[in-house]
């Protein structure tokens, strides 16, 4: 008898070729699976929440496809989501025609407009006199020029697109920030965590108290005295009512820490509203350092002492 | 003797029509002088650095015109800018056709690949048989279908569009965020902050020692221990080595208030490298509020009665 | 058959009529049993330690018969001891005299100097030409004068001697400072804390860790962020090598409250030594209030959530 | 024609030989001026604020010879006092008698009580068969069996007594703790603080405003923002309500310090009442050390920064 094996969807902001994808692409997981190109980071994550996908890709930093602030208060608002996996892409630009173009022969160039003003310093000195010719997206500008549909004699595209389509790649490296990484989270249905690697990182949407001064520092606290890290921090407007805030977090560690256990524990109880978006391995592979005397045993310890105590057993 | 005054310019994301040239409608002081169009915000800031311009007026939150990490990275790194007032601009979108056209009648739609995807709930309910051809801008969607250039019958369009072109508007408000909002700030050179109104923000960039545990907290604490309230926090990584960290911060207030002076010199004993980006004028013209105890006449008295004790004049 | 009920024994510095005595008064479950009078605090505990007696009443702080600073080092190293009640003795003094004598007839005064000291005001006042006779302790100098044996017609001492001896009161409330009080505590060997009774205080003795500044800080937080308010703090050095400090701390509320226990665990793994002194009801009755955030169900609901989080059950 | 100086006049807790007098010993600009000897903390400290006294040397911590309580209220009430100086005076106890005598003839030992409660151990061992005699000071012991008033063949006292009197001392270090220290303080009329040199603490007394929770986190906080250590913590009920408290705190540095009197100020503008008490050098000269940015010239070119902002310069 044959074991038949459910092949699982995943959602992206699509088409093939996009930064999005190029971070689907590092998902072993992924690879022979299902992909689902979708418009919008809404859609995504309503495929996920309706069960259309197993999981969805979506840009949650520094992205230059859009939509950031709107993944955050997607996250923050739609229950029943976890963060599963954390993928970073560079962000760069290539400058792709039909093969046999010649850098000099390009006079129009297609381009999603963000992009296209992302490279407007090579541009300015490579291409001074080109036109600019406005595609849907990072992708659909190399069709473009390919398919004809586009009155362009080049695209700028993402690196990927060479695996995709057939093109001559003009020049790399194109865009004005050359540092540049966008940062991807992989997102399912509420599950439990992926098990610790040691390398990892908690993400959650605190709301903070509005009706008390230094609320902020106190939601801190309890990462810093359980010597916890945050490597990031954003304040956004709830929108209900003026002066109220929600903060997205990343911590550095995991929920099966005893620190981290400890420290969510503090953060609920503080909170009107939090979210745990998930514990899952950081993109970096960087195993978090922390002083010894937050590690798991000394609060296995702390319980032991406090048992004795309330017992009345004899100290030492 | 006729005095002839100079016309100022005032660079901004182009082409006329944006969401940021709706903010820059809101400065008074910028009636009928010059506007300089750019394609960026780096050129923007380049024209204010290399005196083009007077000021710019720059996306800084929630833009769908993309860029606000790009700007919080510039204004970091480049010396020199000062902000000296902030605007809000609604973010939502009409359709706009030429005149006479009936919504019936659609079945392509210009848009900016942002916006469209911005506005993919209306569309499907209302135009579910569309086809989107890509613009360069929001507001080239609109030229495009006016001039017969773009292959389409209507445009996804800013409502101030209707302003500057002879359109008519098929639909209002149908973005699928009708709450968004973008914050935009007006940059020039280095100068004297506007004079306090009660209604300030200062805003702040803040790179932390890397080197000790609890300074995003000791750096907060400069803050809090003044009764100052932040109303944006944002870490954004510097980029140089892993772990380092910048951010980006508004407090209420001016740094002509005593607390304000008092917590900006802590912060720069603290941090090895803070700008000052200015103090302003709120957008939302909202009074700050602080406790009695931080108000200017008790930093005044307090060091009355230290200059006594060093005197060793008699207390009380 | 009869029951037959062990006499407990108490040890307290005596003898019968010192302000501990009357702090041991106080004691309900005392009342009818053995009470031994000893010299010293270090006497007392040893009584306790060794199993002669099976509490002692101490002078903890404010005391006028000496010793507060022994005591606090005393419970600091000595193991195996637990405060489970607290008493306070308005401290103040009366001239007595043997039945007959009037205030004009003294002109010799038996007194502890520490007394006489205390009662420097009223004796220059109202017996200018008096000399001094020391007496060994506040009731030995009443004592002396009643047997003859101290050349002195009045004696100072507490006011409590007219319930031992027969004596006349010439004037009561001599001493200089007439709102001074003495704080006693009762104390066994380690036991089960007695239950709570909503108006509890939990004593211990924390050691900070030298080596890192801010750690006073940080132990504070321990007890501010779980709402716990803090009647005592004193610092006292370890005395092993300089700029050592343990601190000896009162907190309101009892190590059965949620808030409490979490706030021991946080200072367990904190504190390189810490010493439980006990959890008790407070002599002044007074009913501890916290914020409703810090009540034991909020603990208990967020140790709810933390399950569903881990267990990979959807939310609300 | 000669120029008459002014001799000065000390008071200390008397009378000669005490352990006050052994710090009055310590003070240089004391040697062969004027010390009056009075009776308790009090008479001293109107000594010096009624002009009969230029300074008075009072025990501030872990005295034997009682207090100190008292000592830290006075401080706290009566205004117009400045401690300039600090001294430490190991507390140890010697058994002397007339010349000639010999330990086997000692059956009546005279004492002051408490220095013969602390030597109750050594007593114990060496002569368990003898009996007390009261004396009024740690002095009047000695006095008191050299002239034959009082009925014993040894005394209890200071070590300093031998060079007073002429006893032998039977034996040495006969209190129960060997390490005992007493810490005392010069205290003058309010004047210029003593320069600074480099190992100098500041001594304040600062009540917390009593409705706002954290409060005593906020204060301390004013010093650890600073890079100040805290040598001392006492916190002493104000006693005109209930869980209204005052601290006495010693920090280590001087006001002269640009770390220190920001600090103070910090501290002025927080508490409803502060009492500086001066700053002065440390008994044990040990240096202060502070990481390097809290320097004095980190707090000069923060204010130069911060100039500069004002006024509109360009940064860097």
């Amino acid at each position: 008898m044959k074991r038949v094996t459910e092949r699982r969807t995943y959602s992206y902001l699509g088409p093939a070729g996009t930064f999005t994808e190029a971070a689907l692409d590092q998902v072993a997981e992924a690879w022979g699976q299902e992909r689902r190109p979708v418009l919008n980071v809404g859609e995504a994550l309503a495929d996920v929440l309706e069960g259309r996908s197993f999981a969805a890709m979506i840009a949650i930093e520094n992205s230059i496809e859009g939509g950031v602030s709107t993944t955050q208060d997607a996250l923050a608002t739609l229950p029943g989501l976890r963060i599963i996996g954390e993928y970073l892409v560079k962000v760069n630009f290539v400058l792709v025609a039909a093969p046999g173009t010649k850098l000099e022969d390009v006079t129009s160039i297609a381009a999603h407009p963000v992009a296209y003003a992302q490279c407007h310093g090579w541009l300015g000195e490579h291409l001074p006199r080109h036109s600019h010719v406005p595609a849907a997206s990072n992708v659909a500008s190399a069709i473009g020029v390919l398919d004809g549909t586009l009155p362009a004699q080049a695209a700028i595209a993402p690196p990927g697109i060479a695996e995709h389509y057939d093109v001559d790649v003009l020049a790399s490296e194109i865009g004005d920030n050359t540092s540049a990484v966008t940062r991807f989270v992989l997102v399912t249905r509420t599950a439990t965590p992926p098990m610790p690697t040691g390398a990892d990182k908690t993400s959650l949407i605190v709301e903070l108290p509005n009706d008390r001064p230094g609320s902020l520092l106190e939601m801190l606290e309890q990462f810093s005295t359980r010597g916890i890290n945050l490597s990031l921090i954003e304040s956004r407007p709830i929108g209900d009512e003026l002066g109220r805030y929600r903060f997205v977090l990343d911590a550095d560690g995991h929920v099966h820490d005893e620190r981290m256990a400890d420290a969510l524990l503090g953060i609920r109880r503080f909170s009107p509203r939090v979210v745990f978006l998930g514990s899952y391995p950081r993109a970096d592979r960087q195993i978090v350092h922390y002083p010894d005397r937050y590690a798991d045993d000394v609060f296995v310890e702390a319980r032991d002492w406090l048992r004795d105590l309330l017992s009345g057993a004899p100290e030492e």
